[in-house]
């Protein structure tokens, strides 16, 4: 036996999410109809870092799993994507530690939103971006990302229907913004991240470009520890999990 | 009674072509089904300058309907905007000449084949360009395109499955190539274009590129007259109606 970590690449709008579900598509699902198809029957269970939602996309989702197919790993990367479907692509296929885990291990994530500021909707990109077509005062949402940035309390900054009970401390290690002429990149970066938030986090940030908020409000409504106190979490289209780093 | 001319732009992705089918998902389906919403149940007949196939975009599609709808006419493509699904994008509604016809009266045509030349398959731009990882020898490619220009007639370069029986000959007005680093553009103008014959034209330069042909090929692939005698038809992801033009 041994362990393989691959980085994946897929374009989530076509997917019910990434977790394996009964009966539905989902990115998990095909990961491991292809790793059947390679084994000729054996069923391998894989392990990622962290599941995303319907329509969310990755650029570098890792995951790993255990075989013992005798495939020269230099192979591996090229046997794998011809048995995907062409909305998964593998980009790196290398031989892990023992002890690796995808999930277990991973010591930091990176998310990027993507918000489109243009004045007419760009119909090729609905499932890729999220479509702004108003002013936005970017100055000010650029003094917003700081005060995400650190450990606090972010249960007004998360889905209420998260599974995850009580504790929702955690520490957002950065986020910057970058920008172009029309679109804007929210980059996150942490080492825990809780459901929904990063979606809800890029509305209030938005919210703030449309005047909404004052940068100065956010630390009141971290204070508020209300999903209530913010509005609408932005679509899944602009999301992308972008990368996945370990020690 | 007044008659509208209307510009519009969609993602053929989604569509089982322009032309309405019963029971199908199509954009001729979705637009009368907006404007029978707008109409409140009033049959509205559209009438386009032709039809597309599955998957093939419109950057400027053109249609007309007529109509005694008591809506000024600044207002309209806002009305049909918000009554039609996020794939659809009327861009333009005008007033039209009593005896205008989207199709009867265009003059000119103007298709796009988009080529993505980059080594890693782009899996967020499959349903949006044809993807070639080989090298091409644009060169060559741009030599070819000029042996279309001009009266041919096409039947080595239409589906042999086309409706028009007998007279194929055609006129192309021109054939430009447009490139930058990875993306390769076919510009196609033209007065009258055969059944998925850009496709095929395309995918004859792209076997220029990868030296199946050369360009000096084009003319006797004319005049075999046959189909069979060239590749296959390109993905219909690549190409986009990108403007009609009227007197």
């Amino acid at each position: 036996m041994y362990k393989l970590k691959c980085i994946v690449k897929y374009d989530g709008s076509d997917f019910l999410g990434y977790q394996r579900q009964p009966g539905k598509r989902t990115v998990q699902g095909e990961i491991e109809k292809a790793l059947m198809h390679i084994s000729r029957g054996e069923g391998i269970e894989t392990h990622c870092s962290g599941r995303t939602d319907a329509g969310v996309h990755a650029i570098g989702q890792v995951f790993h799993f255990e075989t013992d197919l005798k495939i020269p790993i230099k192979q591996w990367k090229y046997i794998f994507n011809n048995a995907l479907p062409e909305d998964i692509y593998i980009e790196t296929v290398e031989k892990a530690a023992e002890n690796f885990h995808a999930r277990y291990l991973a010591t930091e994530k990176e998310y990027r939103y993507f918000i489109l500021n243009e004045s007419v909707p760009n119909i090729f990109k609905r499932k890729y971006v999220h479509q702004y077509s108003g002013k936005l005062d970017r100055q000010a949402m650029k003094e917003a990302c700081r005060y995400f940035v650190g450990e606090h309390d972010f249960t007004t900054f998360s889905s209420a229907k998260s599974t995850v009970k009580g504790h929702k401390v955690r520490k957002l290690n950065s986020l910057e913004m970058l920008e172009d002429d029309q679109t804007i990149q929210l980059i996150f970066k942490g080492n825990g991240f809780l459901y929904q938030m990063v979606r809800i986090i890029a509305g209030v940030i938005l919210d703030v470009g449309r005047g909404r908020y004052k940068p100065t409000d956010i630390p009141k409504l971290f204070d508020k520890k209300d999903r209530q106190a913010v509005g609408r979490t932005l679509a899944p289209s602009g999301l992308y999990l972008w990368q996945v780093n370990y020690k």
